[in-house]
């Protein structure tokens, strides 16, 4: 999916709405313990609850590694059911993965060939041959972490540099943007953060920003559509916890597709201020 | 394994060689790909090989991620077995993996849980929260991210900062060290940046470090330990390739003995020098 078609389908869906798929065997429902694979299980019947109301939907890794090769062959079932959706939908492996390049390589092999996800969440502190190796695959997208929504952002990305006082994450944005197009890079940008959401569309105006933080971690989905949002709305706004385990009971999908419909609306409204729906 | 453990192994095998598993398929010689598990196997022959010259195995979680669960499958069977060394073997997981606290914990269960390896590379980018997750595991070690050996190395671990003007590496390696110990956290300074020693060493005089880039990626042994070595060694040196594809013919894990012997005599004379052995 390129730029274009992704602002497209967000026009079509009204929705620029992400669904975190950190599927955690703590946490969904126990009925589904009793089928073959819970998590593929769990996942599928959220995403069949709640496809037309999202554009994106991203698995968090870290949560089926924690479950070994089990874990991953739940993953790969679930880029597979996502990839039946066709253009429909855009995929986000949520890795935070980066290396030198001829390791990078190998995760660009996983995640984009074998898979066949959309796009990869990366950090940048290895720099330029990390991050390379993932923009050689037409329609897909290296998402590359400038201002993160966790406390643990404080320790670096603020620190100023001698070079024009800039941040390191306006440093990182300065210079990652130089590697690639707007048709095949993103960068996330906390939602926690909604405050430097100026300053960043200073730097990467018409680029998409993959925002996490919304819901459970407590930002605004407001603030950052007035602050983030451009001319092809250029934003993907992240919701995993408060959509998934919206219950733990057997209405689990249900409830999930109500969560989601809420933010959905939101958008829909602040979409129609801004575009012809 | 803690710190003295470590350096008591380090002076009875008179080796602080670190072997990488940068397993590949296209790379392994041609006879083991009729073997059920090719990946594994590759990994048992050269382990059994080298066991007694190195004191660390660091399989490289890219390559294996590379063949989804089957992959995945490999390296669960590749930590078993090098598990069953005991504490003859230290055993690190190259994974560079970073995310917020939630996520990391899941990272920590993926790896020093389920599959039991002592350590895990680690980015620094997204700061306290998500290393300290990894810090709550007796025996366990996080090692992050400091200098690393590629090129891209330049694009941001360099940058310096108004305070004191520290490069982002010393801002790293300053900052992290206040969040757990000698005995729970090393950092990763590449071969290929041996002059960057001795500012290091001035801010972790004590710490191990992990330096990959001999061989390969060109950075030479006799520099690194001039200059990175402290009383209690505090090096692992890592080569992979240059071990790993030394031959790939059938006598690939002979010839991955003689390379590996090299680095460890040189290693030998280097760790006389300095101890008792």
């Amino acid at each position: 999916m390129n730029k274009k078609q992704l602002f497209q389908l967000i026009l079509k869906k009204k929705s620029f709405l992400c669904i975190g798929l950190d599927t955690d065997l703590k946490r969904i429902p126990k009925h589904l313990l009793k089928t073959d694979d819970p998590i593929f299980e769990f996942n599928k019947q959220i995403i069949d609850a709640t496809h037309d109301l999202a554009v994106a939907y991203k698995p968090n890794i870290a949560f089926y590694e924690s479950l070994g090769s089990q874990g991953w062959k739940s993953l790969e079932k679930t880029i597979e059911y996502l990839n039946t959706f066709g253009d429909e939908l855009f995929t986000i492996a949520d890795a935070k993965r980066g290396d030198i390049g001829n390791t990078s390589k190998k995760y660009a092999e996983a995640f984009f060939v074998n898979m066949g996800f959309d796009s990869l969440t990366l950090a940048p502190y290895m720099g330029e041959d990390s991050i390379t190796p993932f923009l050689n695959y037409p329609n897909k997208w290296a998402i590359v972490l400038a201002l993160t929504s966790n406390q643990g952002a404080f320790d670096f990305q603020y620190v100023e540099s001698v070079y024009e006082k800039n941040r390191l994450f306006e440093t990182v944005l300065k210079t990652v943007v130089k590697w690639g197009t707007e048709d095949n890079i993103m960068f996330v940008v906390g939602a926690t953060k909604a405050d430097m959401l100026q300053p960043i569309r200073d730097i990467v105006p018409h680029h998409f920003l993959l925002v996490p933080g919304v819901g459970a971690q407590g930002g605004s989905l407001k603030e950052v559509a007035e602050f983030g949002m451009n001319k092809q709305v250029g934003l993907l706004i992240n919701s995993s916890r408060g959509i998934i385990y919206a219950s733990d009971a057997e209405d689990f999908a249900k409830k999930a597709r109500m969560e989601a419909e809420k933010l959905q609306k939101e958008m829909a409204s602040l979409l129609a201020d801004k575009f012809d729906l």
